[in-house]
């Protein structure tokens, strides 16, 4: 098979193949955590609850009209109530299942949720800049670390492409979603992995609609460097790893 | 490589590999048309014009914490206005730029677009049973043709699943987005499949979310039948292809 042909089906159902699959779910192997773990004397930080009055541009109608991608942004920091909004519509927590899993504010196959997210903060209210995890469970921000020189990091991540303008020159915040992918595998299998690149897109478009609705606009980034990014942030780029990007600031008028 | 590492390696951000390529785009070969073509003495249904007033559920906040994936539905039809706003939601042309690309309701890498929307329509009022094509520039349906057992053929793409309930009996509509993957393969060349899926699933979140702020329900589908559902839309399965699938219907109260 051709490298196009085999990319291309990649994009296919391969559910033919998956019939005769027995999933590690299936051989009664546990279920991996869903989120991931943490050290209780890390330094977290509280997130304001997520109220309805956030929200500026309430009606969805406009949201999805005006939304566009933003690659350039006001000089001016996003407040912690806009941050938590907008981890709460990408990644939030609003029911459990019978089966004690996750229900969130975006729909995944089989509620394997299978992603975390990670900040590049450089511009929000009361916030160190610095690296930090989202604990979806707890709605509260693990601090993970801080980077000097972040605005040229992030460049060099995702710059050196004549076709991305300076993300980071005035954005607020960085989003990098990983995944595990095993927690999809599990249950999945050969079929986890496409799953896994549509429900980011999934994700990410609640990211677009809620930066619209607050006032902000987002740059979804595809392309960046895999080595760099996932060294940066520790993770071991096999059983977890880097796997798509967005860029959000506040609008210009 | 094993199976999974090449299914993961999928997944990952192949930029450093991109750098070396020069994509047909780069080597001046004209831009493929952004849309399929339609016979002109087809039968051609007008889309009501989408108005704002269409919308329910205003507030994106409430859509998006309410919004889950929908199984089961009211036996109840969908209006034309609604189904026109689901469209436009999806694939809607909202401007063009410099380059007359279309920009949408849903951002994509390069602006590329390389999706077509077919429907499987049940249940719309003041329209015929059978399979249509969306044609996003003229914000209008295209009719292909009656489909004798129509929820009893959806079954067999997509319901031979145990853990996949009924969606046929009571859905309004299908949605089934096919690829032309040379779309974005002119402009992206290998980097193009992994954005392919992101970008499918942007396309969707707006269709769950429009749905909610309408009084419908949505249930992605993943897995189905690959060489069925391709046989029946005429599709030659590698210059296109379907990718993902979507029923909607009108919520239980």
């Amino acid at each position: 098979m051709s490298r196009y042909e085999q990319q291309r089906s990649f994009l296919k159902s391969n559910f033919s193949e998956f019939k005769n699959i027995k999933t590690d779910k299936m051989k009664g192997i546990p279920q991996p955590p869903s989120v991931k773990s943490f050290n209780s004397s890390s330094k977290i930080i509280d997130l304001p609850k997520v109220r309805e009055d956030i929200v500026k541009k309430q009606n969805i109608y406009e949201c999805i009209k005006e939304r566009r991608s933003t690659r350039f942004y006001k000089d001016e920091s996003m407040s912690l109530e806009e941050l938590s909004y907008l981890l709460w519509a990408t990644q939030g927590i609003t029911d459990t299942n019978k089966a004690g899993l996750t229900l969130r504010t975006v729909p995944c196959s089989g509620a394997t949720h299978s992603f975390e997210t990670y900040l590049f903060i450089m511009q929000v209210e009361g916030i160190q800049k610095g690296v930090y995890r989202y604990l979806p469970v707890e709605h509260k921000l693990l601090f993970m670390f801080e980077l000097d020189g972040i605005d040229q990091k992030i460049d060099e991540i995702t710059l050196e492409q004549p076709f991305v303008p300076n993300f980071a020159k005035k954005a607020a915040v960085l989003f990098v979603w990983s995944t595990i992918p095993y927690r999809s595998e599990w249950k999945f299998d050969i079929t986890a992995h496409k799953k896994i690149l549509i429900d980011i897109g999934h994700v990410c478009q609640n990211l677009y609609l809620a930066s619209e609705s607050v006032g902000s606009g987002t740059c979804a980034i595809g392309i960046y460097d895999q080595r760099m990014i996932d060294e940066l942030l520790e993770l071991d780029g096999d059983e977890e790893f880097a796997i798509y990007l967005a860029a959000v600031g506040k609008k210009l008028e």
